[in-house]
C-alpha cells in the first residue's frame, strides 16, 4: 500500500499533503494508469489520519481527473500523458512598459496629462463619500447597458446649457473612453463601412480603424475643413470630424460646410458624421460653437464627447449621443453588453455634475489655461523668438500652432530641441502621406508646461530653431525628483494667482 | 444700419445677445448673403455700446462662418444654404431601457447580482479615501496600456497564492470587463480566425463574436469538457473555455483532456486558448482546480479572470494574461489604446488587494454563499420539491444544477413559475442549435436569493413542477418596497449568521 510521511505537511492541511503526494507520484508516473488506489478505510489507517482526510484528497483528485472513479470498486489512476516537455521561455523584457510614460522633459509640448494641481481632489473626494453612503444599493444594481440614468440625465442639462443641444438622456451612451465608443460604433455601423479621418488629424483615429481591419480613407482639409468632392470620390460611408476645433489645425468649420457636410450625408444611406466635440468646453474666448448635431434634423450625426480633458484624463468616462435610428439598432443589436465605466464613477460623476461643482471646475480650468497660455505667449513676445515665430489656434483647446522661419530641417530642430530638454511636434507628423504642405510648423500643447520656466524654454527654443550643431548636449536634462519639485512650486504659485 | 434693441438682454451678455440677434436676422435671411455688416465703430456707436462688444459679437460670426472679413473692407454675410428642412422625428419610447433591470420576483434564479450587503463599502470608502490623500501625483498619471504597474503586480501575487500561477505582472492587461478584453483580444488574433465556444455555455461569448462579425462555431461537449475532433473538424483556431468550472453545467475538465486541448493547441500555427476562469476563487469546497495556464509550456493559454464576481457586478475591472508571443505583438501593435479603467479604482483595488483585504473578502463571500447554497439544499431536501429533483454541480461558483422529474415542458414550467413570482432559466437555453439533449434541468443561480424564504419558494416551485392550470395567477408579485424590506432583513439576519 502506498505510503506517505504526514509528520511533516508544512502549511498544507492533511488532506492538501496527501493530495499533493499522490498527485506528484502520479504526475512523475511512480503511480502508473490504470492503478487501483487503496480503499479509504484500510489506507486512512495505514496513513494514521482520518477517512475524510483520504476522502477529501480523493475528492480533489477527481475533481481534477487525475483518477476515476469505478461504482463499488473504487479509485483508479487516469490515463494521461504530458507529450509536451519543453520549457517556457522566460519573458523578454523589451516592447513592455510598465510604468505610465513620466517625462523628464524640461518642456514636454506633446503630453496632454491633467497637472495634477488642477484636479479637485477635496470636492471629488466628498462626493465619493457622500455616494458611498447614500447610494449603497443603487452602486451594487446592475446599470443598463448605456450607463446610469442619472449620469445621463446630468449630461443631457449639461449639454442643454453649454452647447445648446436638445438631447434626450436615452440617446446618450456611456464608455470607458472614446477609444472603446469607436469600436462599439464600428460593430452598430458595419465593418464593412469606408471610414474617414480628417488628413491632418488626430492620427489614434485611424488605428483604432486599423486594428479593427476597416476599410480607412484619409481626406484632406482646406481652411474650412474636411473636402466633400474627396469624401464622393473616395465613397466614404461614416466621416470622423472635429469641426468645432480640428485638431490640430484649430480649423472651425463654418457654417456653410457644414450644411454641405450634413447635405452629404443625407444623400447616402447609411452615411454617418462622427462629431467629435472633444475640447469645446475649454475654448478660452468667445462662445462656444454650436454643434453638428443640433443643425441635423436628417439624423445623421454621432456626437461624443469626453470627460478627459475637462476632469482628467486618468478617469475614464466619454459618451456618445446615438441619432434615433441607431439608438434602436443599438438597443435591437447590442445591448446584450454590459456597461465598461463602475457604477461608483458614474454615480460620482453625476452627483459633481448636478451639484453645479462640474460647471464651477471648468470655468477653473479655462481660467488656468487661459493664463498660462497667456504667459506662455507673453514669453514668446518678449524673447528672440519674437524675430521668428508667429502663433495661430491659440482661442481654444489646450494647444496652439508657432509656425517658425528657421533654414532647418524639422528633424533636426526636434533633435536639437530634445537635447535641450524640450519635446516638439511638428505639424507635419499629423498628416497621412506626402500632403503635408507645412515645414516648420510645431503643435504647441501646452496643459503641463511648467510657467515659471518660460523664459528659459524660450532661450531653449531659439537655440533649437537657429543653431545647427552638437553643442548644448550638456546635462540640460534634470533629475525627475528636482522637476518634480519645481513643478509643485511653479504650480502652486498659478494656482494662487487664478483659480 | 443695422439696429437691435439692447435694453433687456436677459440672462446673456450684450455680446452674445448682439451676436444672436445677428445670427437669426441671418438664418431667417433678414441680412442676406453678401450684404456687408455695419462697420464696428459707427455700428457700436449706433447702438450705444462699446466697441469691443461689437467685436466680440462679430468675432463669434465669423468663427462660426455666419460671416466672412475681407481685408481692409469688412464683414460680409456667407452664403449658405439650408436646404433641409424636414423636422426630425420625435424619439421613439419603446427599445430603449433605462433604468437598470431591477428584478420584482419573489425569487429570481437568474440573477448574478452582487447583494448590496455583501461588498465591504466601509472597507473601500477607507482605502478609496487613503488612495486619495496619498496618490495624488499617480492618480493623475497616464498608466500604460495594460494598466497601473501595482495592480498588476498585485493581481500576480494573487494569482500565485490562489492559483500556484507564475506570472509576471507584465503579462496581465487590465480592461473594463472581459467582454471589452475579447473585442482585445479578436484585433489581437484576427478578425479572419475562427473562434469556438462550447456547448452548451455562455451565450453572450458567442454574441461578442458575431457583433465583431467574426466567425464563431459552437463545439459540443462531453462529461469532460469540449470534443478535441470537433475543434479539428470544425477548424477552429481559438476556444473559448471554463475549465475549471463549466458553466452552465459545472464540469470540471480532467487532466487528461487538458493535456489533449493542449496538444490541439500546439499542432497548429495561430491556435489558442482561451481559459476564462470566472469564478474559480469561489469554489465552496477542496482546492481551486489547477490553471491551463499553469501546466501551458507551449504559450498557447490566455489566461481570463474578472473581480465582477468577487468584488461586485459594478465594479468593471477584469484582466487577462497573455503568452509572451501575444505580448509581445500586443505592444507593437495595440499599445496605442488607453485604458479603460480609471486610475481611481485601480490603485483602490491594488491597495485593497495589497492589504489582505481582498483575500478576507472572498472568505466572506466563500462561507456567506456556502451558507446560502447550504440552506437552499436543506430546504429543498425538506420538501417536496425532494421527491422529484435531484442537484449536482454544488461545489463551486455561485449556481447549481437542479435536474427534475415532471411531465411538464420546460416552457410551461417557467411560466407557472413566473406566474408564481419565481424565475427560472433551463439548461436547454444555454444550447446552440438541435444538440441539447437535457429535459427539465434548470441553472439556479443562488446569489441574489433571499434565504429567509426558502420554504415557501419551495412551496411555488413545486406547484410550477406539478399542476397544469391557471391557477395561482393571484397577487404572488410583491411590491418592490415590501421585497426591499424584507431583503434587507434577511440579509442583515444571514449576516450576523456567518460573516
Amino acid at each position: 500500500m502506498l505510503t506517505y510521511n504526514l509528520t511533516d505537511t508544512g502549511s498544507d492541511s492533511l488532506y492538501e499533503y496527501l493530495y499533493k503526494s499522490i498527485k506528484n507520484d502520479i504526475v512523475q508516473g511512480v503511480i502508473k494508469a490504470g492503478e487501483k488506489l487503496p480503499s479509504k478505510r484500510p489506507f486512512a489507517k495505514n496513513l494514521g489520519v482520518s477517512v475524510i482526510t483520504v476522502e477529501n484528497a480523493y475528492a480533489q483528485l477527481l475533481a481534477e481527473g487525475f483518477i476515476y472513479s469505478v461504482p463499488k470498486r473504487g479509485f483508479y489512476v487516469s490515463d494521461f500523458k504530458d507529450t509536451r516537455k519543453e520549457q517556457r521561455e522566460p519573458l523578454k523584457k523589451e516592447m513592455v512598459p510598465l510604468a505610465g510614460a513620466s517625462s523628464v522633459y524640461f518642456a514636454d509640448f506633446s503630453s496632454n496629462q491633467t497637472p495634477s494641481e488642477l484636479f479637485p481632489f477635496t470636492i471629488w473626494s466628498k462626493v465619493i463619500r457622500e455616494v458611498l453612503s447614500d447610494s449603497q444599493a443603487q452602486l451594487m444594481t446592475n446599470p443598463p447597458c448605456g450607463g446610469i440614468f442619472l449620469l445621463r440625465e446630468s449630461i443631457a442639462r449639461h449639454l442643454k446649457e453649454f452647447r445648446g443641444m436638445n438631447v434626450r438622456p436615452e440617446q446618450i451612451l456611456i464608455g470607458a473612453g472614446t477609444e472603446y465608443l469607436y469600436g462599439l460604433l464600428i460593430q452598430l455601423l458595419g465593418q464593412e463601412k469606408i471610414y474617414g479621418v480628417e488628413n491632418p488629424g488626430y492620427q489614434k483615429i485611424a488605428k483604432i480603424y486599423n486594428s479593427h481591419r476597416v476599410a480607412c480613407e484619409w481626406i484632406d482639409m482646406d481652411g474650412s475643413g474636411i473636402c466633400i468632392e474627396e469624401l464622393e470620390e473616395k465613397q466614404v460611408d461614416i466621416i470622423h470630424i472635429t469641426p468645432s476645433h480640428h485638431y490640430p489645425t484649430g480649423i472651425v468649420m463654418p457654417i456653410s460646410r457644414r450644411y454641405e457636410l450634413l447635405g452629404w450625408a443625407s444623400r447616402g444611406e447609411g452615411r454617418y458624421i462622427i462629431e467629435d466635440d472633444y475640447d469645446s468646453e475649454l475654448r478660452l474666448s468667445g462662445q462656444p460653437i454650436p454643434t453638428l448635431q443640433s443643425i441635423d434634423v436628417s439624423e445623421r450625426v454621432i456626437y461624443m464627447n469626453t470627460f478627459t480633458k475637462t476632469l482628467c484624463s486618468t478617469v475614464r468616462i466619454s459618451y456618445m449621443v446615438l441619432p434615433q435610428k441607431l439608438l434602436i439598432r443599438f438597443y435591437e443589436t447590442m445591448s446584450f453588453y454590459s456597461g465598461t465605466v463602475s457604477n461608483f464613477e458614474q454615480y460620482t460623476l453625476a452627483r459633481f455634475i448636478e451639484e453645479g461643482k462640474f460647471e464651477t471646475h471648468i470655468n477653473r480650468l479655462r481660467n488656468y489655461y487661459r493664463q498660462k497660455r497667456d504667459l506662455l505667449l507673453e514669453a514668446i513676445n518678449k524673447s528672440e523668438m519674437r524675430s521668428i515665430a508667429s502663433i495661430s489656434g491659440q482661442e481654444a483647446g489646450l494647444h496652439f500652432l508657432m509656425a517658425v522661419r528657421s533654414d532647418l530641417e524639422e528633424a533636426v530642430v526636434c533633435r536639437q530641441a530634445k537635447e535641450q530638454g524640450i519635446k516638439l511636434v511638428p505639424l507635419s507628423e499629423y498628416y497621412y502621406g506626402s500632403s503635408c504642405r507645412t515645414k516648420n510648423v510645431y503643435v504647441m500643447n501646452y496643459s503641463s508646461i511648467d510657467v515659471s520656466r518660460t523664459d528659459e524654454i524660450m532661450e531653449r527654443l531659439y537655440k533649437s530653431f537657429t543653431k545647427n550643431g552638437a553643442e548644448g548636449k550638456s546635462n540640460v536634462f534634470e533629475t525627475e525628483r528636482n522637476l518634480e519639485k519645481k513643478a509643485k512650486n511653479s504650480c502652486d504659485a498659478l494656482k494662487n494667482q487664478v483659480l
